[in-house]
């Protein structure tokens, strides 16, 4: 069996999420779809993790096992070939037995995009959320110094996620200005089902004078999900990276 | 009668350009049917230029006149509810009487961007087109300091343009890196027809080392269209932005 890593990049507008589902269409079922079709018999894929419907992706990981090897430049250029345009693999790599695309991440990255205009550009909509002119971005900055280290997140975790506990280690949390967007970013060792999404819906709040940056940091102590802020919209949101450890990086020349 | 400038954004994926024609939908229609259904009569718009069919607009301006006044917040919100979701009215304001989007414009500037990746992601696809990731960025950006001045663009001018004199003066011409992307931004008094993407198409041969930035330089004393490179693909062009002098600025209010 020869085990390859997949970096793929989606729109999710179109989709019931990342997972294979009874009702609607997932990503991981049309990418395993074009696979089969491609090396000819059924190939089951195994991604990271979920992504909910509406989210985008620029970097999700997934990984697959072939009986027969499989050139990856092929493996790469011929399942894009059968993909809808809304979904790409950006890499295809061969990778050591035993490569678990899920259980080996050390991290992943998110971004959340957020533009203020009164009416959001067409340009902007697929990837972004309007919010008021008048955000305070300061105060959001200031709550969102709060977030690194190791925190009990249950005031940020979406019924349905399929954690055992609530804890989780933030590396970064940084708000920059893009022009007139602003741009959520969070490192973490990993995330509760929707917990980027109600950091954010929490973090508005802060920028609008509603919640204090203290009571935003209050929260991270495991206060209940009662809480919280409203969970911020999908489209705003991209899973922009996995991080691997150095043992679980690719073979050299894939 | 009342005046009124209108600023307009759309993807122009679905669109046969900014202009109303006989075969494909163009956006100035769209946004004429949504006028007229909002104010009860026949709405005709003056757009400040056309796009070409594919070419996205943050900033395309337009304007109209109504017999009957209309409040801006009520045109502007009422249009939009009526509008496609790939087209949206980003403000609408009262002007001076005889303001013309066309006549009175001063300036324009144009975005292009592309991406240097294999693979293009699904997120950048619909705004962008992908380069070879070996690009010269820095010989692109001295052929682009020929720009500013005053030149004749006949060698960027495609067929089928309404100019009567291929003369037109450039105020900037920049090259960024924004991430994995290069954003060309082209600020001038007046664009020929296809003239920013072939500007573009001709810089990506000095990016690729098929022509030097000298040899680029040259062709801005009105070398025929055949010695430039080829026209850039349209969407990842987007009209920004249109300038105009504080003589036509908007009313004080509206």
């Amino acid at each position: 069996m020869t085990r390859y890593k997949l970096t793929v990049s989606y729109r999710g507008g179109a989709y019931a999420g990342w997972q294979r589902q009874p009702n609607g269409l997932a990503v991981q079922q049309v990418i395993e779809q074009a696979l089969s079709d491609l090396v000819g018999t059924e190939v089951a894929i195994h991604g990271a993790g979920r992504t909910d419907a509406g989210v985008h992706a620029r970097g999700q990981v997934a990984h697959l096992e072939l009986a027969e090897p499989f050139p990856p430049r092929g493996l790469l250029h011929g399942t894009n070939h059968r993909l809808p345009e809304d979904v790409r693999l950006t890499a295809a790599q061969r990778m050591p037995d035993g490569f678990h695309a899920r259980k080996h991440a050390a991290g992943k990255e998110y971004s959340y995009r957020l533009v203020r205009t009164e009416v959001t550009s067409p340009l902007d909509a697929p990837f972004a959320v309007a919010v008021p002119r008048t955000l305070d971005l300061p105060a959001i900055a200031r709550a969102a110094t709060a977030l690194p280290g190791r925190h009990d997140f249950t005031a940020f975790a979406l019924a349905g996620g399929a954690h055992t506990q609530p804890w989780r280690r933030i590396e970064s949390a940084r708000v920059t200005e893009e022009g007139e967007a602003v741009v959520v970013r969070v490192v973490g060792d990993g995330f509760l089902r929707g917990m980027v999404r109600s950091l954010v819906g929490t973090l508005l709040e802060v920028g609008t004078g509603k919640r204090t940056p203290e009571a935003f940091a209050a929260l991270l102590a495991g206060r209940p999900r009662s809480e919280a802020g409203p969970t911020a919209p999908p489209q705003g949101l991209v899973l922009e990276r996995v991080f691997y450890p150095p043992e679980w990086w690719p073979l050299a020349g894939s």
